[in-house]
């Protein structure tokens, strides 16, 4: 399969490309690295990506800020963080590559815990995840030509504990090997409309 | 209790009104009509109806848009209109309400059963009420002195089966007075946090 990973160079990213890269063509792609520079909340810098890939099989995106902060200093402009990036950027790389997948071809997009299980400081990621999940369940009904749309929907990484680890107090962490897992699931199994959550 | 009902002139709106008018004191606002004029996606218009409004104990949400239209047509731009409307929207009702209400206030929203119920057109739909669920379990648990938050994620309306009903065939409808209950539950309970889903 050829692969288009965005956010190859983060903890996730990096641990999807190990679990993939023997099987697979793997072009990597991310604001600041890989084989393309992309931003996704940018609809025409998502479109030069595709056109820079070519035809790909699966897009798998690991990619996406959010803002973290408390609800009483929550503002518009700081809720916009995260719908522009984590939450439209996904939808772009959705609503651009329906018209360029492979037949057959598969998207893994990536959410997080915070959809059922809230966290002090974590109102917009909440929010993004949650319309991140039902925008899976809803596309994967009405994408063309055998198309398929999932998510990943890790608890927070082990890897990540030194910096969130006091956020997520009781949260059992998962290691980023296990999320790639269920990134490989998605991307070569055969399910579609579906949310993994992945926990430790 | 004094109680803002923001979207009043709609069917779930009037339905709300005549289930709550007879036990407090109601204070309507909508785009078009009622006693105050707000344009939720705009974050001064809000605040500016919270002024006006004056004091209240709870705020009530039937209001919001979405644009319903098939995946293939989907637009950034065209995903921006529920995304600023229905979901910006009521957040904006949130984010400026929560230091004007009175002590032990709600807030209750309205989403809808596509966030786990998709239809084809209905990707915006999904995308707004999911964000708007995960987020009202976010802020109840960040909200202060006692301001409690829900949803009311009602099925498609009997009263609107004549415009609707081809797009949700097999759904149980439901009328528009059984969703008023689920709104009068919110505000006269005492729950917080919760998704009320509302079925025939």
């Amino acid at each position: 399969m050829k692969i288009l990973l965005i956010g190859a160079n983060g903890t996730i990213g990096q641990a999807v490309h190990q679990e993939l890269a023997a099987r697979h063509d793997i072009i990597t792609a991310g604001r600041n690295s890989g084989d393309i520079r992309v931003d996704l909340k940018d609809f025409a810098s998502v479109q030069a990506m595709y056109a820079q890939a070519g035809a790909v099989d699966a897009v798998i995106s690991a990619a996406g800020n959010v803002h973290f902060g408390t609800l009483a200093d929550m503002s518009p402009e700081l809720m916009g963080i995260g719908l522009a990036d984590k939450l439209m950027g996904q939808v772009n790389l959705v609503l651009a590559g329906q018209h360029l997948l492979n037949d057959g071809g598969s998207f893994t997009l990536i959410t997080g815990v915070l959809t059922h299980d809230p966290i002090v400081y974590g109102s917009n990621a909440s929010l993004v995840n949650g319309g991140l999940e039902s925008f899976v369940r809803a596309a994967a009904i009405e994408l063309p030509r055998g198309l398929r749309i999932n998510a990943i929907s890790p608890s927070v990484l082990i890897e990540s504990l030194p910096s969130y680890g006091p956020y997520f107090r009781g949260f059992e962490p998962v290691a980023a090997a296990k999320v790639a897992r269920a990134f490989s699931k998605s991307v070569e199994g055969q399910q579609t409309g579906q949310v993994y959550n992945v926990v430790g």
